[in-house]
């Protein structure tokens, strides 16, 4: 059985107990940041922590702006309204990822559109994107229509998988050509760098994520990050309720959003940032010990940071051959009832209700990685 | 100068020193609570905080169910979409609110239609509302419509302004006749009663915020309330994403949201519902205290809690009588001047660029109302 050699292998890496698949750590400042916090009594919408969580963000992806909101899906919602995205446009989203991406596109009354991902990346795969567009794209003006649906596709969202960047260079010329703003999700990829440039800093906007399952946390929170700064003012006054500023007065110009990171959740995220080097460190190793643990093992490899790239392993992810695919399910049951908690990939979006008539394209690695994918226990500090 | 009477009364109300509009005071359990949160590392989406914040939460107001929320928008969204409020259809809300309450109609795509309110509560006049639906709503089916716009009028959203609960037996009246859905916007009235009921447990749902300007805060962060479990189910799901429970399936059966309250914020709005009874005592004084130093100033009254309710007296409220209407903005500015912040109420609805073309009835005493409002400094612990 497969599923005892990984578990055999899990145990050597980690010892006997139970792991859960992602726990916070706080070693560092967090009860210092956050008890300055209550006691200056600006817990809230202004305040210290979260002017220096943008600035610090924005140092350390090395963009121009960073603009801190409640969640990722907030920020994604937002990011894609400054692309442009309007209501009955498509937006080209992988089938391979959290729903929130979808989700994020349809709040703006928009249309997913999924697309396949690659197995280098498990991220969109230019290619076959390209090849999906010359058979359904079709020019309109400035812009591309779905020839089917008859409506503008005017974005994609690349979505960098368990902290693994896509293909952006590929992704970059394929958005060129068919006049596709390019919207990172980089929600699981803080600390991960395509070709020496940080995620979610290649395309026009990207966001981040502050979950609690992620590499660091607010308790909830997330970022919309971009190196124009009339974006990024934009960004901060629609999520601020759009209002003007003013002594006194109510005065406010647009539909905004209540989407402000509270200055509690910055001060932790002050604290969790500084420690990055470290957990960056701690999750490299146990890559490395997992594949070291892992390598007898001829049925399932650990997913390694594409070329190119410095991945930052936030989920560790266990690859398996198509010949044991059908055995996912019992390897998820046999690692949980150990106490060592596992799960597969998201499912894919077209097999949710919500997104079942979705345009897409033909899907054939998604579908295959949806059956092979399985993250395993992940936390800074295991190594 | 009627300016300078208040600015006396102010003072002699509150000494001398900078006096903020309204902030939080943390002089219980939150420091203890939150560092306890963080100890136990679960910060985000699950933890105990966030069960016993809702548990009390019911148990204070007097309600079946709470759940706890991203914020009071976020609230109001999840509540009115539980309400069965559709695409296209219309809502009546105050065009004297918080552009929050509008906002919330608008992100379901549905459309703000904005009421008068009256001198008695700052809150929707079911007399004057009643009036207009006759004038304006036809039967169609299982409800009304606009006459004028096609559209169906499908729900009704009192706001209790400043803490002061609406007329509730009125507006359920006209709601009950005209087959609209009643969802109370409580946001600023967490401690207020009418006829002995806690506001915002009167409709079919009610909603609350904990932002940090409000009577308890969570740094950020809402609640839902309502006697219906089946309602309080669903708004648990809708907005935690909407995932099924399983072991390790990711399985969404509908658009959810991202809208679950973080363990981290939940921690500190433990510790603020304890000290409810104090803030509410200490906001009464206050009250006293400036109805006595204001009795002498014939152009302004302070607003007291309307009859048959116990108001929160979450920011007191200064009246200007006609006569001095046109100061208003020499008040505000003396007064900012001094050090005393003060603001005036929200511009309305309909004086702002977003909700300029909505449907709306007469506005007289809203309009009236707008340019006599002067909230003043807040506090809890300044009495």
């Amino acid at each position: 059985m497969v599923a005892d050699s990984i578990i055999n292998a899990l145990r050597n890496s980690l010892g006997e107990g139970n792991f859960p698949l992602h726990e916070p750590r706080f070693a560092g400042n967090e009860q210092h940041y956050v008890q300055e916090c209550i006691a200056s009594t600006y817990v809230s919408s202004v305040g210290a922590y979260v002017d220096r969580f943008e600035r610090e963000l924005a140092s350390y992806t090395g963009i121009r702006r960073a603009v801190a909101v409640v969640n990722g899906t907030a920020a994604l919602q937002v990011a894609l309204q400054l692309a442009g995205v309007k209501a009955n446009d498509e937006v080209i989203v992988p089938a391979l990822t959290f729903i929130a991406t979808a989700n994020a596109v349809r709040y703006l009354n928009a249309v997913p559109h999924l697309a396949d991902s690659e197995e280098a990346t498990l991220g969109l795969d230019p290619r076959a994107l390209r090849d999906w567009l010359k058979s359904v794209a079709v020019p309109a003006g400035d812009a591309y229509r779905n020839r089917e649906t008859g409506r503008r596709i005017s974005a994609v969202v690349p979505m960098h998988s368990f902290g693994h960047p896509c293909d952006m260079d590929g992704l970059l010329a394929v958005a060129h050509d068919y006049r596709l703003v390019v919207v990172e999700d980089a929600a699981e990829s803080l600390g991960s760098f395509y070709q020496g440039q940080h995620t979610g800093t290649l395309g026009l906007l990207g966001t981040l994520s502050f979950n609690g399952n992620k590499i660091i946390t607010t308790g909830g929170g997330g970022a919309i990050l971009t190196n124009d700064e009339r974006l990024a003012d934009h960004a901060k006054h629609l999520t601020t309720t759009a209002k003007q500023p003013h002594r006194w007065e109510y005065v406010h110009d647009e539909v905004g959003y209540n989407f402000r990171m509270p200055n509690l959740n910055a001060a932790l995220g002050c604290a969790q940032l500084e420690q990055m080097s470290e957990f960056l460190a701690s999750k490299r190793r146990l890559f490395e010990r997992y594949e070291a643990a892992l390598m007898k093992i001829d049925e399932a490899c650990l997913m390694r940071e594409p070329s190119g790239c410095e991945s930052n392993y936030w989920l560790q992810t266990l690859v398996l051959s198509d010949a044991v695919a059908d055995q996912r399910d019992a390897i998820l049951q046999a690692t949980n009832d150990a106490g060592l908690m596992t799960r597969p990939a998201w499912r894919l979006m077209h097999r949710l209700e919500p997104y079942a008539e979705c345009p897409r394209a033909p899907l054939p690695v998604a579908e295959s990685l949806a059956q092979r994918l399985i993250n395993l226990p992940s936390s800074a500090g295991l190594a």
